[in-house]
């Protein structure tokens, strides 16, 4: 067996931690790294169409199966694909970015070599990395194995990602051999929990009613099936906010619906701010997601639990970890259970639509009788998202949406990622035709690597989301009509898609009951006015309209 | 008549430095000042089809154009965008950046809203924006006016990229009236000019011959004119380099071909190199343009012009401007022009394929034919620009590469830029499977604006470029295989594009012949053998090759 070198310890080390797939584009200062993946026995390699495409593959890779790596080339491809490193900052999604550089050697001379700057100054790309990743190493032979762990120990323990710049020299450097496994540190400290547990146990006690907020740092410090776990011992009317949708069972007992402020359903917003005391957790109020901060809880009648802190009551305790926190919480609230009636509605049903015709809400109403459990869906930031906010998801089913960093483009790399990661599942993007136009040349991986999503392309001529907020009959909210059915077939020489384009309703449910089974990938136009929009959305517009205009 | 806004007076500015389109993609935090560049009379709105693409695109308008202007929205937008701005600071074009912003409350309060990291640090993206743009400011109200006349002032001066942040509730806010014009400041000091003036005639008096090499910034701060009415005076043996090719008449007698240092023509690099006194003009050795630097110049015989300065014998004198001595120079050829003789050989013509068959040789062969005086050629950074390198442009051609930064994809949305600038110029676009799949969604802003380039795209199957380099058959250089003539019909609904897949040589001139005089967008599929390369991208990357293993 050839020497363990720099490139492998790395591949190990990915590996470990659950990354099976590495997305990307070669370039000439990656070949020789690529060569050893090409080489691994448990990581594939995955081509991408271009590298923003691959950094939102390795996104929605990461939502699935916990990290994800990219590899992309200096400066250039680096840059390329820094908008979505970026959205995996502000989401929290430990994704690890290699970067193939010049050798050092090049580097120290200050080389006028292509890919960088032409100044001699190769620290520019490393400073702009620092801004949108938690941990950054330039890696030497020297320091290789000690910086790829902390890097990637601090990814993993922030849930963001990290930045590793591997020159060409280095990549087949000898390396040691690994001997202990890398772990996330998320410690609390034993006096805090005490203390937090004592706080938290004066405020339940006294609570006649206590409602459950969970949001999307939930999910991505793992207490998902804590939560789970909790919920089914302790019935608590809950809810989460639309990014986090799916982190709790939305057919559980006690369920009221997504929670978005003034953008809740009546009882909704009733049931989660009134109670006696409010529990959230991994909850971010974010201004798309909430209507313009319209959330009203009352600090003093909050528990609040973050990722390494909480607080009760506005009195904050650290460091405490997420995971400890709900654990400390479930067994307090199973003691004064008894104390408190499960008083909560059902979510409220869609509203049937107003009008004949294929409308936002008849495609809506469609939608949900679609749904299975177990479902993964993607709804891109727009009219997709916000509509899919009033969906009630059946068991099992995880919902995949971008609400804080809002990158138009983003869930059609990101289903292939995730159909990479789960391969046998069942997956459905929803996008806009505004949208699907950023990032479009993905959906030819897709086909190249016989994935099978469900895809429903909402053509609704343009940025109708824009238009909502600005210039709804403005030139620049246009887009240029394409023929999105015959796409596939331009994008694979053997195309293995299924393409139909609907007007109506009836249409629409002919086809669904068509491809709710297919293996294949299937790609529905779904034809929609170009003014129409979920309510929430237009709620959120007027919000985002007027605070622009203030 | 209503009060000049924030936004009136930017776009004033913009066109009066020649900008007469504006690029990019609309955003919630741009909308505001959208709306004013649509009620603008002088000036354009080119949406496309995303981010990076119209910054490609912008960068492709400035090199016709001398400046551009694109428009992005806060994180996400600039963030796409961001390696194009980085190519146009490495390459030197003036891309004005404007950046719609939340509003400075929001930013202040730190709100916790979309497109930013959800930390409420507003400055991230402005700190990331200064390692690629040579000014910034974040608007105001109140210093608008002067900050945006900075910016564009300095980006006019060093000739590369500016950034402006506009927050949406500055683009409304009023503006003061223009009343003098904006100047790049290109000055020289007048005992510098002296000093070297001087130092230059005494070798210019010694030397018994005197060649003159000029690359891409001749052309970027704007001596082209300059240098022909100083060739056309005094015959000079000349040559440009790959990255200013189009900068010489290359039909003017003198011009010797391009030279590549030991990828040259033989009598190419011994003419340049072995002359008495090498004048270099705008010049820069990078790595694949020299075949990793073995240009051969002798310091002791080389005047060398840089944009504010130069040197003599290795004597640097500055602040002077590029003009300013070429004009000198110039005058000093004219007095010692009759002791030199133009020993100067013709560049070589391309030879003859050695094998029938559609080959690279062939097909460089073909497309020596087909160009036409005025052409503006872009060839694609691989097999395209390394096999243009070799063609001997008609009169008035213009050749857009990019061999410093060398971002793949790049030449289509620049061609879309290039295009717009001149709608009536041939437009002739070379570009690799490859590198199209990254950006090809552009072709369909190309259809909608009823643009007419003539696109030749070289299907080699995958990264031949990369081939060379490393792992020929490695999996990792492959991509989807697509059916690229129906590409331009999925991309537009009422396609105005020819489409032809060629794969022998008589089949490419017929097509040639059919097209030359088209004026509709024309797509040539190219079929090439995927090993088979331009025997300069041999030599480049066999050096690349050693270079990234040393």
């Amino acid at each position: 067996m050839s020497a363990l070198t720099v490139s492998d310890y790395l591949l190990q080390r990915l590996n470990e931690i659950g990354i099976n797939h590495l997305f990307g584009v070669p370039g000439d200062f990656n070949l020789a790294f690529l060569d050893h993946v090409i080489a691994h026995p448990r990581l594939a390699w995955v081509g991408c169409a271009n590298e923003l495409n691959a950094a939102y593959a390795a996104d929605g890779y990461a939502r699935s199966q916990g990290a994800a790596a990219l590899l992309t080339t200096f400066g250039v491809g680096e840059l390329s694909a820094i908008n979505g490193t970026a959205g995996s900052y502000a989401e929290y999604l430990p994704v690890i970015h290699i970067v193939g550089a010049p050798s050092q050697q090049a580097q120290r001379r200050g080389d006028l070599i292509h890919h960088s700057l032409g100044d001699g100054d190769f620290s520019h790309f490393l400073r702009m990395q620092r801004e949108v990743t938690v941990a950054q190493a330039s890696l030497t032979a020297d320091n290789a194995c000690a910086e790829i762990d902390r890097v990637i120990t601090e990814a993993l323990t922030q849930r963001r990602p990290g930045y590793l710049l591997l020159p060409v020299d280095v990549a087949g450097a000898p390396a040691q051999a690994i001997t202990t496994p890398l772990t996330a540190r998320h410690e609390s400290d034993a006096q805090v929990r005490l203390a937090f547990r004592a706080a938290a146990e004066k405020r339940l006690a006294a609570a006649r009613s206590v409602s459950l907020l969970a949001d999307f740092l939930a999910d991505r410090f793992g207490v998902q099936q804590q939560l789970a776990h909790w919920l089914e011992a302790v019935p608590l009317p809950h809810a989460t906010l639309l990014m986090g949708k799916g982190v709790l069972d939305e057919q559980r007992r006690g369920f009221v619906g997504t929670y978005a402020g003034e953008g809740s359903a009546g009882e909704t917003r009733q049931t989660i701010e009134q109670a006696d005391l409010i529990i959230s957790v991994g909850v971010r109020f974010t201004d798309t997601i909430t209507v313009g901060f319209s959330q009203r809880i009352d600090p003093e009648r909050h528990i609040d639990l973050q990722p390494f802190s909480a607080t009760v009551g506005g009195e904050r305790f650290a460091p405490l970890a997420m995971a400890d926190a709900v654990d400390e919480l479930r067994q307090l609230c199973l003691r004064y259970a008894d104390r408190w009636t499960l008083a909560c509605c059902d979510p409220a049903p869609l509203a049937p639509p107003e009008q004949p015709g294929l409308t936002q809400n008849a495609f809506w109403q469609a939608m949900q009788a679609f749904l299975q459990p177990g479902d993964l869906i993607l709804a891109e930031q727009g009219t997709a998202a916000f509509g899919a906010a009033a969906l009630r998801l059946p068991a099992g089913a995880k919902m995949v949406v971008q609400p804080l960093w809002g990158s138009i483009g983003y869930t059609l790399p990101a289903a292939f990622g995730a159909q990479t990661a789960e391969p046998d599942r069942r997956v459905i993007l929803l996008i806009g035709d505004g949208s699907a136009q950023l990032t479009v040349q993905e959906l030819s991986s897709m086909m190249r690597d016989n994935l099978k999503p469900l895809i429903f392309l909402l053509n609704n001529e343009g940025y109708t989301v824009e238009r909502a907020i600005n210039g709804a009959a403005q030139r620049y909210n246009d887009i240029a009509a394409w023929n999105w059915t015959q796409l596939p077939q331009a994008l694979s020489e053997s195309c293995p898609a299924q393409c139909w384009r609907v007007v109506e309703s009836v249409q629409l449910t002919d086809v669904m009951t068509l491809i709710a089974e297919a293996r294949r990938l299937s790609l529905v136009e779904v034809m929609l006015p170009r003014l129409d929009m979920p309510p929430l959305l237009q709620q959120v517009s007027a919000s985002l309209h007027q605070r622009n205009s203030a």
